[in-house]
């Protein structure tokens, strides 16, 4: 990278966390309703961001739910077009008294950013406008043509970009569609991700006594819906971890020897994330190491369970009902409605007596897995040996942008998903916070590789 | 009953329901720690209320809780005492949106009162005081001794109660103990209560990674603690609903053939239940009718499950924890401590890797069984019969009153339970109600009780 771009990008560098915190601050909640306003408020933040970055065409454009943010610099005849794909979205911050400084107060220390979104995806997102803005003012122009789709619905399914992508498509067109909204392998070693896992979310609710019962006048003597589901959901996985759905595994492809060999070389340290997560043991399908397990293995895991009084102290009923979400993590060879179709005929065949199961489906993603050798990708590798001053390794991620595979499959470009981010960043959790250094070597990475796509 | 007695009750009536609707008007929910305010309240009105009925040393006794209501009268020398035991605490209103009319503003329609608290006690506690003001009024007496001890904390097991009771003792002491917290049999045959189930409550709680996890980048990786828990809480009943802890009925009575007969003689309707509750079909133990797996046979019942994110939408989390908390209904030979136990070891022994198991003991209570040929259960039967013109059955319960078996052993009285309320009148649920003219018959009951008992 030449020097002028580098003391531009160093003398910058204040301001550029500064903007950060202001995006950071804006509570843009996708989950539930309450924060309609402070979507809106991100948007016009994007908006005048993308501007100021000298972008052009800045604007929202409508969905069925929160809009996409769209820009674009077109001026670059000849050269291939990226598309640059983030989401402004985040996920709620409960439970609020876990986190260390407010979600929504972004606090710097040790280096790393602490807000809701930090890593998941505002600070990713960041990168890529900050680096557009750094060639622009630097060269005066980009190396090649770049388009932006920033999402507002990344944390409730996407639930409208597909269509969105549909109808688009024509604006849309690229040669190739980056993203950056996950973790890199490790701190050490930026990684070229070429694989994600699928989707298949559903909810289960059991209906039971029209409505809450003594326990003692009525105990033994009904179906309680909370050991109806107990009973249905305890027969989906055994006590290895191995899930019992039957033909859940039919279709996945087994890892193959280089497959095998490309884990191996990652040297991952089980031990490490077992002491990172306050836990005796890891856990899980017995003949696959974590990361096998959590990458290029498909899982079923609840993710909530309801029923009964809620409050403090305890109320002695049969409830009415009870309820549990589910999701799968999907790998290459299933596909979400046959998952789903699978597990509804296990419910169905086991239905306890007295109660009704209504089973309604979520979300739903098919897995994606590129090529490692696309030109694309090998020259993201490049790239990030640039900006990160090592060779990346090719992982596969565990989880999910079912999005990545919507761009493949609609858009027909490779999808480079150039993560930024690290894997135990908290996202999804309390402090959730993004490692600056990883910012400030991500805009250099992102200037590097529109740098190498482009036809010389 | 003698006619000045009835025209004076028949004179008052309009007085007493307004006088029981301030009394459900008072929210004194001894659940949790909001409405401690009510609870005193509910003490105040109780003492004025007592004064009026024309009760001696009316009082607020003190409890390392929510106090005790205290009242006597003692001027019938050579005659027996009556110490009648109530609580002025009710049961949490939620869902409140799933009441007809607000649970705290008492509605009357179709001959029932409609409010938290109209059957379990308020309104069956209510029937004793204007039954004594009524006695007073007319006669200027009681045909026997009597005393008043109305506790404020059965909703929450009735917790400071039993060492009030040991300290009381002396000032407690009484010939037979008199309690109106349960329904009767049935809307046409007034019953006599001879036997209650004992109660082991305890809660569970399974403790995973140290914060929520993404599902996408540890799914598969990590026990999941509603997994663990599902798991587990499924070894614990099978699906014929028979529990499957080790020992559980090992010291259970099986009933006799006396028992048998008389749960046959009460030709309980079980197609009419089943449709009152709404579900397609009854469940429990094989083996055993409705009636005697809800009164005579022990239970387990998960009362409430929680994990992983509540509120709208789905997070796609491994959670850090969840939990349960459950309640056992135990029968005559049970002991709620080494129920406890047992479930203590099936729990030891089949913990999950990966996560740890706290147990934490809750509500307990010893099950009751009196004969029912004491005389003053006798008693209960002729008065009754008074009271309702109808001969009472002799029935088991199915729910707790702890201090049942406390007062039983440590005043060594025997403990009539003259029940007024009906098994339907939604006790715990939205829309509880109390019949009005088992209000009125219950006061002539009580009434005719107390002139039963007297020596003459």
């Amino acid at each position: 990278m030449n020097s002028e771009l580098k003391s531009y990008l160093a003398s910058h560098r204040d301001e550029q966390i500064e903007q950060l915190k202001q995006f950071l601050r804006i509570p843009s909640v996708s989950v539930g309703s309450e924060h309609q306003e402070h979507i809106g408020h991100a948007v016009d933040w994007l908006i005048a961001s993308l501007r100021q970055a000298g972008m052009d065409n800045a604007q929202a454009l409508p969905t069925g739910g929160n809009p996409v943010v769209y820009a674009d610099w077109l001026h670059a005849p000849g050269q291939p077009t990226v598309l640059i794909y983030g989401h402004y979205d985040v996920q709620p911050s409960d439970p609020d008294d876990a986190w260390d400084t407010p979600a929504f107060e972004p606090d710097v220390r040790d280096g790393k950013i602490y807000a809701r979104g930090a890593t998941d995806d505002k600070g990713q997102l960041f990168i890529h406008i900050k680096a557009l803005e750094a060639l622009l003012a630097v060269h005066g122009k980009l190396p090649v043509n770049v388009k932006l789709c920033i999402e507002g619905e990344e944390e409730i399914a996407s639930r409208h970009l597909h269509a969105f992508l549909e109808r688009e498509a024509e604006r849309l067109q690229a040669d190739a569609v980056v993203i950056s909204d996950g973790p890199m392998h490790d701190r050490a070693r930026p990684s070229v991700l070429y694989g994600l896992r699928g989707l298949c979310g559903f909810s289960v609710e059991l209906k039971g006594p029209k409505h809450d019962l003594h326990s003692g006048l009525y105990g033994g003597g009904v179906q309680n819906p909370i050991h109806a589901l107990v009973e249905l959901l305890a027969s989906m996985k055994d006590s290895d971890g191995r899930i019992t759905i039957d033909g859940f595994y039919d279709k996945v492809n087994p890892l193959s020897p280089e497959d095998k060999t490309r884990f191996d070389e990652l040297r991952h340290d089980e031990e490490q994330v077992r002491k990172d997560l306050g836990v005796e043991e890891l856990f899980g399908e017995k003949g696959y190491s974590f990361l096998e397990r959590t990458t290029a293995r498909p899982t079923l895991e609840i993710n909530s369970i309801s029923g009964g009084y809620q409050g403090e102290g305890i109320k002695p009923i049969v409830p009415t009902s009870a309820a549990a979400k589910i999701s799968c993590r999907l790998v290459d060879g299933q596909d979400p409605d046959e998952i789903l179709a699978l597990i509804q005929k296990h419910i169905d065949e086991r239905k306890p007596p007295g109660v009704t199961v209504q089973v309604t489906p979520g979300v739903k993603g098919k897995p994606f897995l590129v090529s490692p050798d696309d030109p694309y990708i090998r020259a993201s590798a490049r790239a990030y040996a640039e900006g990160f001053g090592a060779e990346p390794v090719y992982v596969r991620g565990g989880g999910s942008i079912p999005i990545v595979e919507a761009f493949y499959r609609l858009l027909g470009a490779p999808v480079v998903m150039m993560n930024f981010g690290l894997p135990d960043e908290n996202l999804h959790a309390p402090n959730e916070h993004f490692h600056l250094d990883n910012f400030d070597k991500g805009i250099v990475t992102v200037c590097s590789y529109l740098q190498e796509i482009a036809r010389r």
